[in-house]
């Protein structure tokens, strides 16, 4: 529970309406009911705002008139709500200390009100900051370390010499520093492994979603900057750098040595992979299921795929996209005959 | 072992031959030996019919004449033939009980003939009903709840409200219920968590293939309605709905907010994921690695792709599509001036 | 730490230089610092050569010139290296002997100096070959069997019937042996699952990266025959074999009953799926993110994709494919219209 004052204070916001009353929870625009909070942020829900039932609605200067009930003023409504679902956020904390079936080498150390659960292991050396959860069946190797306040759900692996920063999240299943895909072949066509010598560095205030794979470097280290996110099923290749505050959507792969730049977004299921290493540039936004095999030097927004469309027609243009290079020189005759014909060319 | 007469009243089926004779397994009619049961469905493995070494053969009527051996005779042979496959079914069971090493609030409540293997945790406020097995090393969070009959196999997470009906099969390393990818950046492009508070409902009958990734809701709860079947790898998004009976073959990914109709069919590796909720109707098959961007709202059978092609080929026409626009243009431009020139325009 | 000498007899190898010299890493020719060994293959590399602070330098003859130290000379620098890599593998064991915290069945058998990690479980009737290492939380299922000298990584899970060769890797998170996806719909269209009753076959020197998914035959067996590399998050359908030495990078998949040759590669992203069972025979070549859809007969390089652009001409370029097909009709019809006028058909 929490006052609408209380609030408005937390997301430097303006009430406009009765400071005091309560908000237990949050809801949408159009489903909330008394005693929750919910945001007007894109203008196409505005005609939920007359109706809604919500106690408070977070949302910008130029919505209030519409308002039926409690406002927080903010010129972010989204940003502002990002901050107040937070306070929500009731996820249960596994209780403090080491469980007592956790098995932890002794020379790994821990700092303050740790909270590490049942059947999670911790290799030699390791280190702990303060207040970081583990959830169950985590498994931690040696020399890794975790800043504070990070929290890793259970059955998360961390392979030796991950290093990970403060106010991290890693979800279940995700898997850091394994071995990157390194491989030459012999004159036979036999497959000798090379060895994966590099480890993982992960700043702050990074999230990583469940069932992620980044892999550990060759040499050098992969790195993920300060503030990325990751969504659920991400690859991350040996020595990849990928720039804070970046963003990769569900099923986004990236092969080894792409470095992407600061305040980058790729959408679900984007691949990005050349024949060598590859660079993305800064701020730049890449469509869901696009195939990046070049490097992107300039910001902006890209994209590369077929649209959908019914089986019979898709199959018909589907066959004639591998004509497609005939058809332009098919096209090009037919300009220089036809400026012929009228005497234009 | 079964007699010959039990599985075709199994089945509902007419027996011609010997109803007498038992089958201890199953077997393709191609490499099928004495003592095994397949099946005739799909035409392409006709010839194999008179060549059989099955005891029995499932199928239809018309194809009864060339059938060597006994017959099952039913109107949907590979229906028959898959329901009888499930009395072959013999994965070992976990024996019945708590496992010692299961580690379980005091506030959970299981029903009848359950079976807990190693190393589990269950949190606080479960409810596990009548018959359900649950693998080793599974971590359950507080308030799920399992249908009865339902399997997790071991290594599955599932995180605090995620509610799985009767009858349901978990594979291994599939995670539901971690958090949605909701963020929201700042003026300085730094990215803020927007918490998720919503859990996920499953249904009856639903299986999850390995690897899967369920996120819960934003605020109201992710869905998978009765039937629904995901292969290996699937992303489900938060905040979606999957309807009744629908398929998603593996590494298929619904980012956030997407609706899916009843009876539809998503191939390996699609993605459906658009600005902003999704809609697909009702019995909706879209080929594999299909890219959805837009709403589907009519049934039928979609695809988007690219057929390959060898290397160098491939290459030319994909750099012309990336000039398609400026040929349309040209070819309007040619039709104009041929049309003027013939007359005809 | 190594002598230059002892290296060079390992790869079978020339020492130009001080054979006495000791070398304890491995390094990148750009940022190798005095006591690593590094490598020249690639001639973009060329020019850091001069310059470089490694102790040793693998290379070919023809660069030997240019090396400011110590040289290995061989014919494939790059093979030589990655086998000297491996010398240099540091990479923590778990303690020889059973954890006291693993559950074994009394049927499974063990070799020689085994290393079984903390809270393994282990079912009946497994055989468990030489020095084989298995990592804390691995699930192993009764009737597989782990060739000698293989090592599995933390959180593993190997179903029923899962046959592994000698000499294999396999990383956290891989789930090998779950349920083919088998399905048949009934007359209502709720689907019935088909019993997935064979095993997992895998060969010696097999790799398997972090989050695979290997499912088990519906009713033979799935097959990974020798020396096959699988990346990270890769997905094998049931009753796929994939041929000795070939190579899936991160996030390919194949669907159900696909045969892939030797020596294969398929691209990060690959997808193979067809309507049936498909076929790609040996030494074929797929590009990251292609859809092969139907078989490959004949050796080579394949692609399929669209290269990205920027978004506005990407879709521009992305709604004329679905007019191609009417594109090309339109430019027959320009073709014999011109024809026509200029008398040439």
């Amino acid at each position: 529970m929490y006052t609408l004052d209380f609030i408005a204070q937390y997301v430097n916001g303006t009430v406009v309406g009765d400071a005091s009353i309560e908000v237990s929870s949050v809801g949408s625009i159009a489903s909330a009911k008394p005693g929750e909070i919910t945001f007007l942020s894109n203008a196409k829900y505005q005609s939920y705002l007359p109706l809604t039932k919500a106690s408070v609605v977070i949302l910008a200067k130029e919505h209030i008139e519409q308002n039926p009930t409690n406002s927080i003023v903010v010129k972010k409504p989204a940003l502002a709500f990002a901050k107040v679902s937070l306070l929500f956020e009731d996820s249960e904390r596994i209780p403090a200390g080491i469980h007592p079936t956790a098995i932890v080498a002794s020379s790994a150390s821990f700092g303050d009100e740790v909270r590490i659960g049942p059947y999670v292991t911790i290799g030699k050396r390791v280190t702990i900051g303060d207040r970081v959860e583990i959830g169950a069946g985590t498994n931690i190797a040696s020399d890794c370390s975790i800043g504070r306040d990070s929290r890793l759900f259970p059955s998360v692996t961390l392979y030796e010499n991950t290093r990970l920063g403060s106010r991290c999240i890693v979800h279940s299943g995700s898997i850091i520093g394994a071995d990157g895909f390194g491989l030459e072949h012999d004159d036979r066509g036999v497959l000798h492994r090379i060895a994966q010598l590099g480890g993982v560095v992960i700043g702050d205030d990074v999230l990583i979603g469940a069932g992620c794979t980044i892999d550990c470097g060759a040499i050098d280290d992969t790195v993920l900057e300060d503030g990325v996110k990751l969504d659920d099923q991400v690859h991350i290749g040996h020595n990849c750098r990928v720039g804070a505050h970046s963003i990769l959507c569900g099923c986004a792969g990236l092969a080894g040595s792409v470095t992407l730049g600061r305040h980058c977004i790729m959408g679900g299921g984007v691949g990005v992979a050349g024949d060598g290493p590859l660079k993305v540039t800064d701020n730049v936004t890449v469509g869901s299921m696009t195939f990046v095999s070049r490097d992107i030097l300039d910001p902006g927004v890209y994209s590369g795929n077929v649209l959908h469309n019914t089986n019979p027609r898709w199959r018909r243009n589907a066959m004639r996209f591998n004509e497609l290079d005939e058809m332009a020189k098919r096209l090009k005759r037919l300009e220089k005959l036809v400026g012929q014909q009228s005497g234009t060319d």
